[in-house]
């Protein structure tokens, strides 16, 4: 880990040394996407099965997960394993259940009623990556709210052969159909539809650039899907004071590293007693890990900042945004009023990330690359859309009429103010 | 004005009947605002203030409207403007300060706290079309969530000369700093800052085809900025039966053609009476129009359906997804529960589109295009964004730690899993 002290920097460095590197998509990426695109576009299923063969070694004898395939996931599973991902369901629709918004209501003025709803998205589409083990904690941050938002249809894409973990939980979260399709493709086929798969109006779910690029092309075609935000490599940044434990903090900055070699990892503390055991306990924690080769790719981009207070910890943090923040300081609560831009934040050293990845409730699909200064932490409210309602009586149009009728006439809208004019004339008539 | 009847079509008629024209972006316009983008980039104000010269022939004597300026405005207002003006302020702040949401604060677990906070988004960048009449309503539209949402910085971009009743409403709605700059270039201003103008993280407000894809290219530059929600043209959908009054229906679907010749306008009713009864209004009001050259390039593809009840049309409603809704039965509101993928819905006779679109409270910032299917009609949340917290006890963690061990193991996330058992050790240790 390379070590800064912040105020020793230029105003310059300081960007510089917070930079994130930037994400080169090659042109080969976007092209291929493009072909798979239009060739699912064209051939729906057929396409399919021609590229799950290609990409991923497999000929799936049905795209559609069977019923039966699905209920005989839970007698493979441990009672260890199904009661840790109950438990782990549990505590993630409490929280998102927790999100339900109260409807709002109001007369804005005597006979004027405005009125906000909330719809569930119809048809929501969820990837779940593959790879040398199952993702079953990604299937209940997506399938979780999808359930408790009420959508009508839930479907789920994963690569071929699919994991029993994550048919088990598909089947806690009430998810209607499952496909054994990866990649690209699967992206394809949910944002148009095909024979088998059933068009999403939103797509949810990480994946490699191919899936990034596909869910990218067809957000970007309104005939395509709704995506939920834009992906970046995972990061965290620990803040922690000199009544920090080394180890803890050594271990979350390595359970981030892990995740992959573009992990960005990142220690602020103003005191260097903390900087230097921490990589120290780093060095040594590395070892034991079966991902060392991962972890230590990412390591070797990874940032110790020694600031000169926690102030000054508190601005880096909301200059930077990271996506998980961990606060490992005497009183961490007395700093989240002054926390800003993060995904999700853990307070104190009980409170590794970790946990809010797999079970504590909190989702672990958050904004990263710096889009927590815009976007939010995956909830309820990205499985639902807001309408407004409005009604007048006759009073209240009449009552609202002047108003109405001399922004109109200064915006030059003729036929806006006629809509009002002529109730009121026909209320006068009366 | 077309008339179809539904009975009378093929699947595939409904679908094409309802089908919204493609939006053909010329390949000119995006290599144009590509250029703008660059030009802002590179040369910041000084690119600024040729382009302004350029594309609106007029040489701004400063970029940034003084405050001097702003505070002038008022006195050159009507009284009645300025009433006008207040009103729908008062009614729009009533209506978004009823969405301040709920703090989300609970235990899933014993020892495991898991919250919901929001956050305003910092910096916000408000964009205010030209062209021959001022745009105040948007200004409102726009201003009243950001002050609401407690942004730090608000800034407003629009076309030199800016009108007064623009000026006086920046002022109501307290924002921060106004620009004297249109077009693409603004758009670039304000993603990436300049000399004068400030950088905004998220840009908010509609505009012509080049403002539009400025939007997007920025939006898709991860050090640009988030924008609001894509553009289309706009809409509307009446739902009415026969005690609905049809120069009441002509009015609304006049006040929406007349925004522009590519407006869709589109009522669906089961009484053929009040089709014809419409059409023959609509020919009748128009005459009247100032703008009623483009109000009648509008009409020219719009549509009337017949269909066979009200159920079928609220499903024909549901299924195309306007932008603005009107029902205008004889009792709208036992329709709303079953009413979905709409912007804005208006119930019964008295409230005509008009009256949302200036001061009814509710924002006339709405999906279009088929957007309303997972986009949101714009409101506070878009001002903001929401950070999950958590924080365990020891307890908490020691009772969770199971879950996450085995769910940790089952991934193959050896990093994520020691996070949790170097505490507990701690613990036991103790
Ligand atoms: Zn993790
Ligand atoms: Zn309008």
């Amino acid at each position: 880990m390379r070590t800064v002290v912040w105020q020793s920097l230029s105003k310059e460095q300081r960007v510089s040394v917070l930079e994130r590197p930037a994400i080169t998509e090659g042109k080969s990426i976007t092209s291929a996407v493009e072909q798979v695109i239009s060739a699912v576009q064209a051939d729906g299923d057929k396409a399919l099965k021609e590229l799950t063969l290609k990409f991923d070694g497999v000929a799936p004898g049905s795209i559609r997960v069977s019923g039966d395939e699905i209920q005989a996931a839970a007698s493979r599973l441990s009672a260890e394993m199904i009661q840790a991902l109950e438990q782990a369901y549990d505590n993630i629709a409490k929280f998102h259940r927790a999100q339900i918004p109260q409807p709002v209501k109001l007369e804005t003025m005597p006979g004027v009623v405005c009125e906000q709803v909330t719809r569930p998205v119809n048809t929501v589409g969820l990837y779940i990556p593959g790879g040398s083990a199952p993702l079953p904690s990604t299937v209940l941050m997506l399938g979780v709210p999808a359930q408790i938002a009420g959508c009508q249809k839930v479907i789920l894409c994963s690569p071929p052969p699919i994991a029993d973990e994550i048919l088990y939980v598909a089947q806690l979260c009430g998810i209607d159909e499952v496909y054994n399709i990866g990649g690209a493709q699967a992206v394809a086929a949910m944002a148009y539809g095909t024979e088998t798969v059933a068009k999403a109006d939103k797509i949810f779910g990480p994946g490699n650039a191919y899936v990034t690029e596909a869910k990218r092309q067809v957000s970007n075609d309104f005939r395509g899907a709704a995506i939920d935000m834009p992906a970046g490599p995972s990061e965290v940044m620990v803040i922690a004071d000199e009544a920090a434990d080394p180890e803890f903090i050594a271990a979350d900055l390595l359970s981030q590293a892990e995740h992959g070699p573009d992990s960005q990892v990142v220690l602020v503390t103003p005191s260097p007693v903390i900087a230097d055991q921490v990589s120290d306990a780093v060095k040594k924690q590395l070892q034991l890990l079966s991902r060392a080769e991962i972890a230590e790719k990412a390591l070797a981009s990874s940032l110790i900042v020694i600031c000169e207070s926690m102030t000054q910890a508190v601005s880096i943090s909301n200059f930077y945004g990271p996506e998980h923040l961990i606060v490992q300081t005497r009183n961490p609560r007395e700093l989240l009023p002054l926390l800003d831009n993060a995904g999700s934040i853990f307070l104190g050293a009980w409170s590794p990330e970790s946990a809010g990845d797999y079970a504590s409730g909190t989702n672990h699909v958050l904004p990263t690359y710096g889009y927590t200064r815009t976007y939010s932490s995956l909830g309820l409210a990205d499985f639902s859309k807001r309408m407004t309602v409005q009604e007048l009586t006759a009073d209240g149009l009449a009552a609202l009429a002047p108003t109405v009728v001399t922004m109109a006439e200064a915006e030059g809208l003729d036929a806006h103010k006629r809509a009002v004019t002529i109730r009121v004339e026909k209320l006068q008539e009366k």
